[in-house]
């Protein structure tokens, strides 16, 4: 939850509406529920408000079928699905592309892996891929928390 | 220390020549170089040469002034130094601004402080204060790995 926190304090910061940990394992989404409480009810709320405010977008669901139902329930509105990876991908969309799609009224759901990233399945099953980030060096090995920050801050950011 | 993976796997990423961490305690850093020591030479190098890699740039300095000498006996050059804040600054210059700068073929140190930021007199000192990052709402409590990477992104990614 540690990277997870870094996370929901970007997706705040760039208005996000929320922010969905999905994991099939009950005890991982049990351990995951008491962290929250913390920020949001226990001692933390008192100690860090504004975390408090940033846990309130949390949600923790087991699987990506029960994410995009909680969206429908909330905005009555299917979302798009976009995938995201770090290899290149055939028919992928640019950042600029997805950045003027965002502004269409429909709910986006942007999808991020851990460790080996997403599976090949979610990736053909997603309306679009995002195409990945590039840094300036051979070397690509960003943080999960990297990317949705750097994903987050150029599709929704006020660039300077 | 794992804040710090995230972000020199970052710089890394984006092309940084150096990460220093930089702590006036001497046990802090010697807890650093234990984990950098493990990911260099230890278990973590083989079991992820990749992070190894990523750990050759780091550096360990007790202070700013030990930093700036440092890069300097590396370089034969002063850096210019960029200091960075999450609030507002009289004279700070654009992303856009520093973005150009960067070719000039000078020695750039970035600064991010953690916790509660930089001092008030390394802002005053700098040769830059750099605009803080703006997201997309009233919220706006980034963590330093955040915005490390939304800084690296947008002053040496390629966009797309």
């Amino acid at each position: 939850m540690r990277g997870n926190q870094t996370i929901v304090r970007a997706a705040t910061t760039y208005g996000c509406k929320r922010f969905f940990v999905v994991t099939p394992l009950l005890d991982q989404r049990e351990l995951a529920q008491k962290l929250i409480g913390h920020w949001q009810h226990g001692y933390g709320a008192t100690y860090n408000p504004l975390r408090k405010r940033a846990f309130e977008i949390v949600g923790l669901q087991p699987s990506l079928k029960d994410v995009t139902q909680a969206i429908f329930n909330e905005t009555g509105q299917n979302p798009q699905v976009v995938a995201t990876t770090a290899r290149l991908s055939e028919g992928a969309v640019s950042f600029g592309f997805l950045k003027e799609r965002l502004c269409d009224g429909a709910a986006y759901l942007l999808l991020l892996g851990t460790a080996w990233g997403l599976d090949q399945s979610v990736l053909d099953k997603a309306d679009f891929v995002l195409a990945p980030i590039k840094g300036h060096s051979d070397y690509n090995h960003l943080s999960v928390r990297s990317a949705a920050s750097i994903m987050l801050d150029r599709l929704m950011g006020k660039h300077t």
